[in-house]
């Protein structure tokens, strides 16, 4: 195993573990048991991946490998444990700094893993189609979200969130455009911050996409 | 590229308009902003064929020729920007018709995939496979609308509305049974049209199948 | 076809049966037609079965093998028929049976695609691979439960239910580490009874994992 690919691991795990705490809080929030939050942080962490891989007609990575069921597993179990013992606190004014941590956890899962997209779909031979490589990225960057809110019946962020699946095509894009000239780091870095400076911002000062009020 | 084959592109490219129509003013009438109307739209138009490409094991087509996506994206934005500058004029009792276009244009995109769900299974070797063909075309047919109204978290209509899936069936069969006589122009016409008139006549005459009250 | 061929068959028609009771009667209880709880039915027998085996690369045998599609749909009928004709009695102080029901076909269900979906994956040439096998029967197992909750828009069971994954996943792991040593048969039915036991215990026993309240 080369250095490239355990870097390239490494910014996985931490896509994991970022996606499976807003997972895992989205499932408690929603009343869920111990297992539930494992269930929705695992959906959560290794959903869009698996979309992607089973698009590409590859077995899922996340089957093959264990290590991101476990970290997800992990990761929800400890967001379950820190939140059942400091429940008291939670409730005392704090929750603005807990949708803030959801938001912030999902902003930097959606970086990673718009890249990480478009990097597998590159090792999968598809470097020339940008098309594709946008999709497959958006697709792995938004699917684990999207699987989370649908399973916790709660509205889809990549629909409501403003300008949510705008920030992971931004990513996916830049991604695929950097690759070719600047290789793999640079292709990886560029669009997680980009990402993250896009969904923060727009979480901060409210950007607001046009929007028709409901009836 | 034969004449049969853009005869066939622009059937889809016009199942394409009408699903992308539908999801996109469920999107609409759901209070989503433009990315949200956008990604509806998109899914609608080319969740089917998705479903489809990936259970018969290929990469979606959606994903290799952009012309669909892209479709769907302009026509979104289309329907966003109509719906947005033409508000008040659709609160002043336009309603009914609006809900009827939504029906309208999901019937027309039920039957066209419906039908070309089937041609693409026959291209990919299962001529002889009645009941696979079939099931293509329903899948093809109801998964785009399906994906939409769990996306948007409204009542399925492939569970509630009137011979939803009925009419897909019918549609999926006949061009099945037409194709090895008539060919396929005459397979995606008739079933075509077979489908409009059942969802039309159903909504019209109200049709209902028994059903059991809620408790 | 060999005897032991046969027999999973059954054991599948089985699995295929309770699931589709299952499926069939949410759907009566949310108010859907006949063609809705027909939809549902099918969905809950074979969805299972269908991500695993889309999961796994090949065409799903739902779609290859009509039976198991017209099972579930004859059951889904006689449910729906039997429900019309008994309103009266059912809406007479037999809910408590009928919610029982629907969980023990549930459970039976559970226990069956469990362990049909690990012996799906050592046909497949995984049998090394003890992590893949058990994802692959959990899968199965909650895969069609999961898509019925999702489509009924009722909240999830693998997410709310006591102890629900963790039933199938004891299920699968069981079936794993039994099959080398001891063969299909037992590797089937000790499962089948281990996730019966333990979803009938649950319900009974009211066992609570620990959960955070609602806010």
């Amino acid at each position: 195993m080369d250095h490239s690919h355990i870097f390239i691991i490494v910014i996985e795990l931490m896509g994991t573990i970022a996606f499976a705490i807003s997972g895992a809080m989205v499932a408690v929030r929603c009343g869920m048991d111990l297992l539930g939050v494992i269930v929705l942080g695992v959906v959560t962490a290794v959903g869009g991946g698996m979309i992607r891989d089973i698009v590409l007609g590859n077995i899922p990575s996340a089957l093959t490998d264990p290590i991101y069921v476990l970290t997800a597993v992990i990761v929800s179990v400890l967001v379950f444990l820190l939140v059942f013992f400091r429940r008291k606190i939670l409730s005392d004014g704090f929750h603005p700094l807990y949708a803030r941590l959801i938001e912030a956890m999902d902003a930097l899962g959606l970086g990673i893993f718009s890249a990480l997209g478009v990097l597998t779909g590159i090792r999968n031979g598809h470097l020339g189609n940008t098309f594709l490589l946008v999709f497959l990225g958006t697709m792995t960057g938004v699917g684990g979200g999207m699987l989370r809110d649908m399973m916790a019946q709660v509205p889809l962020q990549v629909l409501y969130k403003r300008i949510y699946a705008c920030a992971s095509i931004v990513g996916a894009l830049s991604c695929t455009l950097l690759y070719p000239r600047f290789g793999e780091a640079v292709a990886l870095f560029v669009p997680l911050f980009l990402v993250l400076i896009i969904r923060l911002l727009a979480a901060h000062y409210r950007w607001d996409l046009p929007r028709i009020p409901r009836e």
